[in-house]
């Protein structure tokens, strides 16, 4: 025979997959010798066989749970019902992860009219025992009933009306037995029978009640939303009622062992005398600081200090404690581990290994990644915070906090900053002839586009404050005001952006500052001490790579050239050399863009110091660079000199149906192999000067990109030596150089062997291998994403975490084939998944020797992947 | 020691690959006793050798040249350069696979001043000798000095002029003497060193020569046209010489032991009496037909027919012969396998068959299947074609060949095959609202565009003539003319188009019409005995599917319901529904939309009898139904009644910046269920149908597009069957069907195993397949797909023989994973790969059950099918 149900002291902590997380815990508090009030757990294989039997609680379980029930009875030496001492007990939810208020507890179960003459014969006090009466009413009747609560309500507050009433206080027992009396006649209407009396039936219909929660709609959404799975099922917990309002020397409390917000090693809490939980949680009264306790009830105290310190050295984390001091005597109503910030956690995880409690592997594991972003960038000081005035809400884009004065245009921020005016880019979106102001802007403030956006993904790329499609607010760039609602914004007026929440607020609000240092430093050392994947980061530029390295990056994992085409000072040669009808023309805008892209190179050189880096050639289709509408191709034809209707014939030839998968990346070096040409030389030249001037040994990894077929590779691969070769000769220098590719088109993933053989790394650009292997265009998804979310086709985005089935098996077969051919090539990733937990922690398992991310993102990147070590290591 | 030279008896036509196509039949012919030169042969080893030892012969391979040089002298009783009885020797070259008039020749090696005179003695002819000579200087001049051919003419024509003669034949021996003289002057002055006399060494530098001829320019380019491998080498047969130019009973000819055009059996060839090879060649005579050499040289003609007789008896197929008869003597210079018509490759295997020299497998094996395209479209009239005008020559998009009227415009296509009038759409380019046009027409030609471009891919698939991209042509539709240099051709002027060469012709050419009957009808039914692969056709109308049924198809692959969309009658409704701005207003053009569906479903299932037809449910964007230009958008807007910006910022919001990876296929039903509802309401609706009214028994397979997530199939087939039963439900009747999913998107070979359980079969689109797995889209590549070419990225074109090495690759594992889940899943090709022998034996090996391609590639597919099974039984 299965066992469905555990007394208390039968479980402990291990068996929370079966007892929930509030039955486990009970159990061992129980266990260690806490004052817990006695009671029993029906498991979650109770709830899922309760699902298996249509919705029918077996007679087995129903056997198990009365004999506990007889047990219970026992050892509490009271009877439900019982007319003089009579049990009464709650009943309440508890999985196996957290679902706080997404399940229902019936508190009180067991009175009935003759019990609640019991109660108040043992406690001398009949309107204490009426109102207990009334409330269990109401909430078995909300909960087990479904009768909606503004039934009660109502005559609840008529009564009140009636006897002219201000407060539930001042209900006399007399009032409340009229009360109870109106409470029965509802139930006695909307369901066709009474309010049932026997003590048993009410506890068989709440328990059902529970089981029947773990389905409930908002169950259901909860655990959509936060990845839980359906399968897991409830647990029920049964436990003898403790009351904290029976007077002065009773009340009820909550209290983390330490400081969740701070992470201060110091009992944090709240209590309230005569008062139970739920009076706490409604927060009519205000509660009292658990340091106050001492003088209420020194006792007590003294000995919840105890048990406090006894429960955070027995669980060896920081606990989040419910107790109940009934006439003196306290008792635990639940514990578990506390949530906390990510400051706390950090806090937490280096005062307990320091303490000696746990190990430097554990306090790593217990720390969330993706909470580190919070401390890497500035907040909105919380008093400031507090009288701010809110306009909107868009898109939490990119994190931070950022006050200045609204620009509509690129050229404005970058004047305003010229004279030291802090400003916010404000516009409908953002397209990459718009990098030099969001450079150079405070933060961002789109009203379209969503998480992928091109200004969220260049802002998060940037560590910049960014709100995206803010719908409310109306742009018109033209007019340089925006609107929201019936309000004008103008350029110059301040506005405030909070990066994490989205919201947009108006005026100037103080920020903080933050930064890698302290405990948080301390952390990351550690995660360095267990990852064995590489950490490097997408930069490209000097900025970029510094705030990099200040994180923690060991290299550039992927630096883009084509970033460096846009400012202001080169994109006409860039479309000079574009537009240029010959080689010959072509060469000669090319030579113009040598000294920038040597300057840009030597500048990240600098950066990075003997740090590897990796250049990923030219890699967008041509048009990206080149103007669309009439006004402008215009204004570049004057620019140029060259007539209006054969520059505009030249941007029509090249646009395409599907950029995405056109003329684009190592595919234009087939065509005009002097582009590659011209940026191999431009390293080269950029890598001597750093060791001959400079004295720094520089790594420059150069990376041919969109490769697909191997004869793309050994033609660009020979190019790209020969160039360097010919460099070099010419310098009568010589510099350490790797080639390799990106693998972002499926083919090469399927022939990595045959690339592998001429290849010395390869880098896996997961953002483009998803949208070939997915055949999902990130920039049209949005059109039909958010049904694929709804109608759960997706686990996860895979744009945000990488698709392990999928793309992941792609990559898996892409790093077996590769080390098959050639056992010494370096293998990385540089798409945006190399900065998400999840896909590091795959990267990890796949062999990897390193994950490339933002520089905002190296420190999470540090830390998961010293988890994913631990984790795989232990394994 | 390696033997680096074969007389001709040490050889046989087994050792081609050592001594060449020709080196190898010569020995072959000697072996059966025919009469053959004596002669050897220096191996394809010796040449790869002497680009070994860096172009140069090594002393073992002119020791065993030497050696048989001795040999050749004895068996012909006569010495190179001797006085009084001179051997002369050809040089030729001889490949493994031929490669005509792409390597060089030399004649009548051997003579030199001395040697003439034996020659002249000989023959007693002191002009033919000085003749010969004359001959050999240039002729070595030319290819073994590299000197230029003209230097030589000069100095001949000079000679010519001086003398007043008008022929050659004018000239004297004291005449040639002088131009010998002229020639080795300017051999001397070119080469800095006289004409070499000694004979031996003229051999070695012809050798030499012929082996460098290997790797000349257009030997390479040959090579990598007709995909020929580098490292083959060519071998060098060097043979004693015969003369067909000693007077009337001297003679040379080249005959087909068969017709090569209609395969007729009976001798078919030509000969020149008192002529050399070169002169038969240079067509300054008009030569006999073989049958006269009867009259001429009965005796010859007796032994040439029984020697014909004897070859081809020998080598069991067609035989294309060279011969010459000297003084009365025949000698076989050459036999090889005839090339053929695609009429005669038919006929020839067929009788073949019946004549007992091959069997079915054979017979099948030498039929090229690309060929069979001949077979089944119009051509023009051999006679009538001599007399056309060519215009241009565009690419022969779509074979056949047609004749009409010029009309510009799809609607007045329409209208002119109302009136029974035939008509030429001609457009800069088609799209898809052209479709109807594209129907009514004899032919397409289009100024732009390459061969997958929108005319020729649809073309192709009705089996239309078609010529694209043709440059020349400058369409004006607005004015309906076209001009083609000065000329101008207005509507109703009548223009010819050749799909098979590409060209275009002014005015009308009478067609012949082919069809499947005969031995061509005989062949396709033995291919049926032998394949394994189902042959499918891709088809979208009634007409389509009749065709296609005629030529052997077995069912129905892939059935585009978009196509049915675009009619006139229809395309409203479809945008009606597309412009929706709710389900409600959606659903009731959809169910507009019903009856046309229906019909076409009835009209498809009717052709198709109990076959199954596969239907793909909606695919395409839905932006490619609505009009783009303002002007069209206004016109909808009155249609429908809506306003004009509304209109004009739906058409924008539905536009996307990569369509290909975009809201389309499966994600639409995600997004808008009606519409696959609508859908699948017509096909069972039309199914019902055809059973109970039309009492056939149809099999409609019904296939989801696009997917790529399991949960995508899992939802859509949920809708599918949900709809079905209700419909069959609603009409209480039964119906047969399969659901099933396109595998196009590379993720879903990745999980095929998680479809396979739940899908009924797969259809692999290789078409989109390729384009994902690549990254290369189709209608882009076009930019790029030159250089691609030029510099053999690909070893072939990806969209037109599957990328088996990338795509393939994927195919095979899908195809694995998906037969492991379900070991009775159905497996099929519907890409255009499915037409393309190279791809279908592919699919053999890979195990589909089925290959589908256009209509009037079905035969094709049947014998490439059979083709695959034989070949791959027999390894």
């Amino acid at each position: 025979m299965k066992k469905f149900v555990y007394a208390f002291e039968e479980g402990c902590k291990e068996l929370k997959s079966l007892l929930g997380g509030k039955g486990a815990n009970l159990a061992e508090m129980k266990k260690i010798d806490l004052p817990v009030p006695e009671g029993f757990t029906i498991t979650t294989e109770a709830c899922n066989q309760y699902y298996v039997d249509g919705k029918k609680i077996s007679d087995e379980i129903i056997t198990q749970i009365e004999a506990n029930l007889v047990l219970l009875e026992e050892k509490t030496q009271k009877k439900l019902g019982d007319a003089n001492d009579p049990l009464l007990v709650s009943v309440r939810s508890g999985a196996v992860i957290s679902m706080p208020g997404m399940m229902d507890t019936v508190l009180n179960l067991g009175l009935n009219d003759l019990s609640v003459e019991g109660l108040t014969k043992l406690t001398e006090n009949r309107r204490f025992a009426m109102d207990c009466y009334r409330r269990f009413i109401q909430m078995f009747g909300d909960v087990v009933l479904e009768i909606p609560k503004y039934k009660f309500d109502k005559v609840l507050d008529g009564k009140k009306e009636i006897c002219g009433y201000e407060s539930d206080t001042q209900l006399t027992a007399a009032d409340l037995e009229e009360i109870i009396e109106g409470y029965k006649k509802i139930v006695s209407s909307e369901k066709g029978f009474d309010f049932p009396q026997e003590p048993k039936e009410q506890l068989m219909m709440a328990i059902e009640a529970v089981f029947g929660s773990w389905n409930n709609e908002r169950a259901i959404v909860y655990r959509n939303y936060n990845e839980i799975p359906h399968n897991l099922g409830t647990a029920v917990n049964i436990q003898s009622m403790v009351f904290g309002n029976m007077g002065m020397t009773s009340g009820t409390g909550v209290a983390f062992t330490r400081n969740p917000s701070t992470g201060e090693n110091k009992l944090f809490g709240e209590f309230l005398i005569n008062a139970q939980g739920e009076d706490v949680v409604a927060g009519i009264r205000t509660p009292q600081k658990i340091d106050e306790l001492k003088d209420a009830l020194p006792e007590v105290y003294q000995q919840f200090v105890d048990v406090s310190a006894k429960l955070e050295a027995h669980y060896r984390d920081m606990q989040d404690i419910e107790f109940t001091v009934e006439r003196g005597s306290l008792y635990m109503l639940q514990t578990r581990t506390g949530k906390r910030t990510a400051y706390a956690a950090v806090k937490v995880a280096v005062d307990m290994v320091d303490e000696g409690v746990i190990d430097k592997k554990e306090a790593l594991m217990r720390i969330a990644p993706s909470q580190l972003d919070q401390l890497l960038h500035p907040t909105f000081e919380p008093a400031a915070l507090e009288s701010a005035h809110l306009l909107a809400k868009g898109l939490p884009a990119s994190p931070g906090a950022a006050s200045g004065k609204v620009y509509f245009h690129s050229a404005d921020v970058v004047k305003a900053r010229e004279q030291k005016v802090k400003s916010i880019l404000v516009r409908t979106e953002t397209s990459p002839e718009d990098i030099e102001g969001m450079v150079k802007a405070e933060g961002i403030l789109t009203s379209r586009g969503g998480m992928t956006s091109h200004a969220a993904v260049v802002a998060r790329g940037m560590g910049k404050c960014c709100v995206a499609g803010c719908g409310e607010v109306k742009v018109d760039e033209e007019n340089r005001i925006f609107r929201i609602g019936d309000q004008i914004f103008k350029e110059g007026d301040y506005i405030s952006l909070d990066g994490n929440t989205g919201k947009v607020y108006s005026g100037e609000i103080k920020t903080v500052e933050v930064g890698l240092t302290g405990d948080f430093a301390k952390v990351l050392a550690w995660a360095d001490e267990f990852r064995t994947l590489g950490i490097r980061t997408n930069a490209d530029n000097p900025l970029d790579s510094e705030t990099a390295v200040k994180f923690g990056a060991e290299g550039i994992g992927l630096c883009r050239t084509e970033h460096m085409f846009f400012s202001d000072d080169r994109i006409l040669n860039v479309r000079e050399m574009i537009v240029a009808s010959n080689k010959v023309d072509r060469v000669k805008a090319l030579d113009k863009l040598l000294p920038y892209q040597k300057e840009d190179f030597i500048g990240i050189f600098k950066a990075m110091g003997s740090r590897p880096v990796n250049i990923r050639l030219l890699d967008p289709p041509l048009h990206e660079f080149l103007p669309h509408k009439d006004e402008e191709i215009s204004a570049l034809a004057t620019d140029l000199g060259v007539d209006f209707e054969v520059l505009k014939s030249k941007v029509e030839s090249l646009s395409e149906f599907n950029p995405m998968l056109g003329h684009r990346g190592c595919r234009l070096a087939i065509t005009y192999p002097e582009i590659y040409e011209m940026q191999v030389r431009a390293i080269i030249e950029a890598a001597v000067y750093c060791k001959e001037e400079l004295k720094i040994e520089v790594h420059p990894e150069i990376m041919i990109p969109l490769v697909g077929h191997l004869k793309e590779f050994t033609i660009l691969k020979k190019l790209v030596i020969d160039t360097a070769t010919e460099t070099l000769k010419t310098l009568n220098a010589e510099v350490v150089y790797k080639v390799g590719t990106m693998i972002e088109v499926p083919r090469a993933a399927l022939i990595a062997d045959e690339i592998a053989k001429e290849a010395e790394f390869f880098s896996f650009g997961t953002n483009d291998l998803t949208q070939m292997t997915l055949g999902f265009s990130r920039d049209d998804s949005g059109k039909f994403l958010d049904e694929y979310v709804k109608k759960e086709v997706f686990d996860k985005d895979p744009f945000e975490s990488i698709d392990q089935n999928g793309v992941g098996k792609l990559v898996n077969m892409a790093c077996e084939l590769g080390r098959q051919s050639n056992p010494t090539i370096k293998l990385g990733i540089c798409g945006e998944h190399g900065g998400e937990p999840k896909s590091i922690e795959f990267c990890h398992k796949t062999g990897l020797n390193y994950v490339s991310c933002s520089p905002f993102r190296v420190p999470i990147a540090r830390l998961s992947a010293a988890q994913a070590a631990i984790k795989n290591k232990d394994q």
